[in-house]
C-alpha cells in the first residue's frame, strides 16, 4: 500500500477524486404515529390494494371495489363465445376427473361418497364469482380429507355414530371456511408464506406416503383396520390378517392402478394427450363397474359403493353443532386443514398464473377460497380448495376463465340428479387406484434432490416433515417442519456470521476475506462485518464473537510481529435494526475495547440503526465523528491518526481526526 | 451528472483511478462435514473456551481443566490476609440481610421458614468452589419463590398437604438445577439470551407488584387468602374482608416498611453508608421481636414465625420423588424458575463483572448454578441463584471473592446452630415489610421510560410482561413477553425494508434516499437494498414489494417525462442468507421482470448468497456478467449500455456489457 493512502482527507484514499467527506447522517425525526402507520402498511398492504381507488369518483370506486371482491363483475361482461367454447372442453374434462376423484376423497375422509359430488357442485360456482385465478378448478383434495378422518375420527367413530361425525366435518368446514376468509380480510395472508417450499414438499410426500398405505385396506379387500395413520401401525395391521387378503380384490385393484399408470405416463411424454390420464379415473369406473356388475364380483370380495342418494345438495345449515363437547375438536380441525387446504390452492393459483402472466391477491384468494368453504358448509359440502392434479388438467384442457369451474359444476349437478344410480357397482378398489395413482405424483423426489443439493437445512426441514408425517401422525409433521423451519430463522438471529473484511487491491472496497483470497488486511485495523440485525438474541453472542476475533488478530499480530492493533472498524451496513440490548451491547464493548488500548468505529449505520443509537445516546458516548459513511473513509481516517500523528485513540480523547483537519 | 460516466468501464464510474473490474467471487468451495463441523462451532462454541488448552502438555490440561470446571483451584492459592479481611466484612453484611430475607421468601413460597436458612447454607460453599464471579451473593430470590408456590400450589395445597408440597419443592429444585447445568455443559446458554432486557424489565417489575400485593395478608393480618396472584383476585379478596383488617398488625407493617425505604433513601444518595440499608432488615427483625416479646403482640393479633428447628440441614435426598403423579408439574416448575432464576443470576453475575473488568463464561456459571441447585435439594434447600439486592450489599461491602459466600454461610450455619429460637417472636408483619421494601426496589420505571424513548417495541415488550403478570399469571408474563419478542424477530424476517438507493453527488456512493435526502436518483436505473436474507417467510413479500417499487418508480417516471426504466439493479449487501423459496423468488421476479422489458442487475452478493444462487442455477439463468462487486460498478454497466449502444437487455440476451468491451 503506497504512502499516499495515508494522507486524509485525501483524494485516493475516500472515493474517487475530489470527493468531499460524507458524513453518516441521522435521518429526519417521523412522529410516532406516522411511522407507526408506515409500518402497519408495509406489514399488512405491502401490495397496497388500495391504491386504484386513489383519486376516483365515488360510483368508480363502488364498481372497483365490487370487481375487488367479485372479479366476475370485471371480466363477466367481456366474456364471448370463443372463450365458452374453450371452457367447454375444460370443464367436461375436470368434471370427468372430479366425480370418480371426489367419491375416493369423500371414502379417505370416511365421509358419505355423495359428498364428493355434492362438493364439487356449489363451491365451484362461488369461485367461479370470487376467485381471480382463471385455472383454478375447485374441489375436495386427498390430504385435507386425510386430515379430517383421522383428526375427527380420534374423537367421533365415523361407523358407530355416523351422523356426529358428519355434522363435526361441516362444522369444521364452516370453520375452515371462517378462519381462511378472516386471514384474507385482516390481511395476514402472510402466515401462508410461513409453510416454506421444503415445507410443503415433505409434507405432500408424507401424506401421499399415508393416503397409499391407508388404500391398502381397499385394495386387499380388508374389513378391519387401525385407525393410526402411521406406517408401523398401518403394516403391522396389514400384515397381521395376511390371511384375509382378497386376490379378487388385489388383482383388479393392481390392473387399474397399472392403467392409470401407464396414461399418465403416456400424457406426461405427450402433453397434447393431456385428455388421456384426464378421462382414465372415469374410465376406470365406467370399466370396473361394467365388469362388476356383469361378473357379480360385489359377491365375491369387491366391495362396491352401493346406493347413491340422487338429487342436489340437501341444505345443511341446521347440521352445524354449535354447542357440543366437540366443538373445540371441530375447530381445531377446521383450522389445520384450513390452513393446509389454503396453501395448496394459493400455490397452485400462483403457479398458474405465472404461467399465464397474469396476477393473484393471496388475501383476495383467501377471502373467495374460505367463503366457499362457509357456503358450502350449510349445502352439504366438505372442505374444498384448488387441487393441483385438476388445475393441471383444466390449464392443459385450455381453460380460459373461471367458467369451466361452471360448466364442471353443471355436469356434476346433471350426475347428481340423474347419472348417480350408475355407481351403485362401482368397485372401492378402482377408487383407491385412483387416490393411489394421483398420490404418487405428489412424491416429488427430485425436489428432494434439489434441496439437498442447494440448501442442507432445507432438506432436513423436508425430511423432517416426511419423517414426521409417515411416522408419527399428520399434525406432527406439519408442527416438527414449521418448528424447524421457524428455529433455523431464530438462529439466523441468533447466531449472525460477523466478518473480517480486507481492502480488494487498487480499489476502495472493502470484502470479506474469505470470499475474496485476494483482499488485504490493513495493518493496525481489524475490519469486521455483521451480518445481521443486532437483538437481544444475539447481542451477547456478537460481543463474546467480536472480541474473539480481536484476540485472534492480537494472536496473529504477535506472531507476524506487524503494529499493534489500535482500531475496530464495524462495518453496520447489513445491520438492518438494533434494539435496547443491542445498544447497552454496543455501550459494553466499547468499554472493554478501549480498557484494551482499542478504538471502536462505525462506518455506514442505516437510517434505522442511526435513529436508534442516537436515541440511545450511543452516538453521543462514541462521538459522531467516529461514524463513518463509507469502510474506505473510516479506514482511511483510521490511517490518517496511525501514521500521521499517532496519538492514542483512546486515552487522549480529544484526537478526533475531525479535529486535526 | 456528466458525460464521463457513461463511459465504461471508465476510471471515475467505477472506483478511484485506474481500478479494474472485479467480479462478485463465488467462494471456494467447502466440504459438508467441514461447514457443518464450523456451523455447529459457531452456535454452540462461540467464546471457544477450548483455545486455552491448545498446544500444552497433558499434566497442564488436567490443571486446566481443573480451574475451569473449579476456579477456586486457579485463585484459591493465591489468597491472602487482605483480601479475606475485606471479604469478612462483606460477608457479616450479606449474612445479616440474607437471615431475614431467606426466612421472608419461604414463607412467599409457602414453605417452612427455616428453609430460607438452609438455603444460605450449602448452595453459597458450592457456588464459592465453582463459580467464576467474584460479586455474587447467593441465595433464593423473591420472583422464584413467587412461582414455586403458585405453580405447585396450583396442584398441592400446601396447608393440607404440606410434606407432598415440600418434597415437590425439593423435585422441583433438583430439576432445575439438571436443567441449568444441562444447558450449561450442552452449551445452549444462549436460550437466556432470549429473555431480553425489556422482557426482563417488564417481567420482574410484575413479578415485584405481584409480590407486594401478596404481602397485604401479612400487613393487614388476614387468615384467609386467595391463592390466586392477580391483581383482580388478589384486590377483590383484600376488599372482601375490610372487617377483618388488624389494625396492629397495619401499624407496625407501615412504621417498619417506612424505616426500611428511608434506610434505603438514604444508603443510595450517599453509597458510602452501603451499610445502613444492609443493616436495616436485621434491625428490623430484631426490633420487631423484641416489642412482641414485650408487648406479647402476638396475642393481639400480630402472628409471629413461631418455633424454628434447631440444627444444621437435614438430608433430602430421600425426599426427592421421582414416581408421583406431580412428577410433571415438578418438572414444570423446575425448568421455569429455573431459566428464570438463571437469568437473574447471570445478568447479576455479567454486570458487577463489567464494573471490575472481568469476564463471566455464561455456561460455566450454569454449570455452577445448576451443580449448587441439584446439590442443595439433597440438602433440604430451595431454589437459589445470585439475588440482585445481595449481591448489590456484596459489592458495595467491597467484597474481593467467592469467600464472602463462604463467610455468609458459616454465619448462617452459627444461626442455625445457636440462634434460631431468637426468632421465634419475630412477627410475619416485618417480613412484609422487608419484601415489600425489596420488591419496590425491582420496579424499574426509569428503565421504561427509556425503552420507550429508544424502541417502542422494546416498550411494548415491557409492558406485554408487566401486564401479563399483574393481570393474569407469572407463566402467562412470560409466555406473553417471549412470544412478543418472538415475533419481533419473526416480523423482521417477514417484513424486510427494501430502500430505494440513490448517488450521492461527486462520488460512487449509493445510499438510501430517506436517509441521505441530497442522494440522487439515476436515469433509468431503480436501485433498490434489500435488508434482511431472503426466506421462505419473506420471499414472496418481497416479490411483491419489490414489483410495487418498479410500479411506483414507472409512475414517477411517467411523471416526469424521464428516460424509461430498464434496469433494476439490486444491492445485496445485506443479503446473509438465501434459501430454496429465495432463489425461486429470483427466478420468478426475473421472469416477471423480463416481460415488463426490465433486467435485473445484482450488486455485492455475500458469500453464502454467491454459493447458493450458484448451486440453484441462477447465477446461470441470470448470467454470471450481470453480477457485480458493488453498487457503482453495476450502475455504471447499465449507464454505458443505456447511452453506449442501447440494446434492449432482455429481449437480445446477447448484448452484455462484458462482450462489448
Amino acid at each position: 500500500m503506497g504512502n499516499a493512502d495515508y494522507v486524509y482527507p485525501s483524494s485516493t484514499a475516500a472515493g474517487d477524486g475530489g470527493e468531499c467527506i460524507h458524513r453518516a447522517a441521522i435521518p429526519p425525526a417521523q412522529p410516532f404515529v406516522k411511522s407507526l402507520k408506515n409500518g402497519l402498511k408495509e406489514t399488512f398492504f405491502p401490495d397496497d390494494p388500495l391504491r386504484q381507488f386513489k383519486n376516483q369518483p365515488a360510483g368508480r370506486k363502488i364498481i372497483l371495489g365490487l370487481q375487488y371482491f367479485f372479479p366476475v363483475v370485471e371480466w363477466g361482461p367481456r366474456y364471448n363465445l370463443g372463450l365458452l367454447k374453450s371452457d367447454l372442453i375444460s370443464g367436461i374434462t375436470i368434471a370427468s376427473l372430479a366425480i370418480p376423484q371426489g367419491i375416493s376423497y369423500a371414502k379417505l375422509a370416511n365421509l358419505p361418497p355423495i359428498l364428493g359430488l355434492y362438493s364439487s357442485f356449489i363451491p365451484p360456482l362461488i369461485y367461479a364469482m370470487m376467485g381471480s385465478s382463471k385455472d383454478l378448478a375447485v374441489g375436495t383434495v386427498a390430504v385435507a380429507s386425510l386430515l379430517i378422518s383421522s383428526m375427527l375420527g380420534a374423537e367421533v367413530n365415523p361407523v358407530q355414530n355416523p351422523t356426529l361425525y358428519l355434522h363435526l366435518a361441516f362444522t369444521a368446514t364452516f370453520f375452515a371456511g371462517v378462519f381462511q376468509a378472516s386471514l384474507g380480510l385482516l390481511r395476514l395472508g402472510f402466515i401462508v408464506d410461513f409453510l416454506s417450499h421444503a415445507t410443503i414438499v415433505g409434507f405432500m410426500a408424507g401424506a401421499a406416503t399415508v393416503v397409499c398405505l391407508q388404500q391398502l385396506k381397499g385394495i386387499l379387500g380388508l374389513t378391519h383396520f387401525t385407525h393410526a395413520t402411521d406406517l408401523v401401525s398401518v403394516l403391522r395391521s396389514v400384515f397381521s390378517q395376511v390371511h384375509q387378503w382378497r386376490w379378487e380384490s388385489g388383482v383388479l385393484g393392481c390392473c387399474f392402478l397399472f392403467f392409470l399408470l401407464i396414461t399418465r405416463y403416456f400424457s406426461k411424454k405427450k402433453p397434447k394427450f393431456f385428455w388421456i390420464s384426464a378421462m382414465a379415473p372415469l374410465t376406470s369406473v365406467i370399466l370396473g363397474s361394467l365388469l362388476v356388475f356383469l361378473t357379480h364380483a360385489e359377491k365375491h370380495g369387491v366391495e362396491v359403493i352401493g346406493e347413491l342418494k340422487k338429487g342436489l345438495n340437501p341444505v345443511s345449515i341446521t347440521n352445524l353443532v354449535f354447542v357440543s363437547p366437540y366443538l373445540s375438536t371441530a375447530i381445531k380441525t377446521g383450522i389445520i386443514t384450513g390452513v393446509i387446504a389454503l396453501a395448496e390452492g394459493i400455490a397452485v393459483g400462483r403457479s398458474f398464473a405465472m404461467f399465464k402472466h397474469y396476477n393473484i391477491d393471496g388475501n383476495k384468494e383467501m377471502v373467495a377460497i374460505g367463503t366457499m368453504n362457509i357456503v358450502g358448509s350449510c349445502f352439504s359440502c366438505y372442505l374444498t380448495t384448488g387441487p393441483f392434479s385438476r388445475s393441471a388438467v383444466n390449464y392443459n384442457a385450455g381453460c380460459k376463465t373461471a367458467v369451466s369451474n361452471v360448466v364442471m359444476a353443471i355436469a356434476v349437478m346433471l350426475t347428481l340428479l340423474f347419472l348417480t344410480p350408475l355407481f351403485h357397482y362401482t368397485p372401492l378398489v378402482v377408487l383407491s387406484s385412483i387416490i393411489i395413482s394421483a398420490m404418487l405424483g405428489l412424491i416429488d423426489y427430485e425436489a428432494a434432490i434439489h434441496l439437498w443439493k442447494v440448501d442442507k437445512f432445507d432438506f432436513l426441514v423436508c425430511v423432517g416433515a416426511y419423517a414426521g408425517v409417515v411416522f408419527a401422525s399428520v399434525e406432527i409433521g406439519l408442527v416438527i417442519a414449521v418448528v424447524i423451519s421457524l428455529l433455523r430463522l431464530l438462529l439466523f438471529v441468533a447466531r449472525p456470521r460477523t466478518l473480517v473484511l480486507g481492502n480488494l487491491p487498487n480499489s476502495t472496497v472493502y470484502r470479506n476475506v474469505e470470499q475474496y483470497p485476494n483482499a488485504d488486511h490493513v495493518p493496525g485495523i481489524l475490519i469486521l462485518e455483521i451480518d445481521a440485525p443486532i437483538y437481544f438474541a444475539n447481542s451477547s453472542y456478537l460481543r463474546e464473537r467480536i472480541i474473539r476475533w480481536v484476540d485472534e488478530e492480537e494472536d496473529r499480530i504477535k506472531a507476524s510481529g506487524e503494529s499493534t492493533l489500535q482500531y475496530v472498524v464495524l462495518d453496520m451496513s447489513a445491520v438492518g435494526n438494533i434494539d435496547t440490548s443491542g445498544i447497552s451491547m454496543f455501550e459494553e464493548m466499547k468499554k472493554i475495547l478501549e480498557r484494551r488500548g482499542l478504538k471502536i468505529v462505525l462506518a455506514n449505520p442505516g437510517a434505522e440503526v442511526m435513529k436508534k443509537l442516537d436515541k440511545g445516546k450511543f452516538i453521543e458516548t462514541l462521538g459522531h465523528e467516529w461514524i463513518y459513511l463509507t469502510v474506505a473513509e473510516a479506514v482511511a481516517a483510521c490511517n490518517y491518526m496511525l501514521h500521521s500523528c499517532k496519538p492514542n485513540p483512546v486515552t487522549d480523547e480529544k484526537a478526533e481526526p475531525w479535529n486535526n483537519v
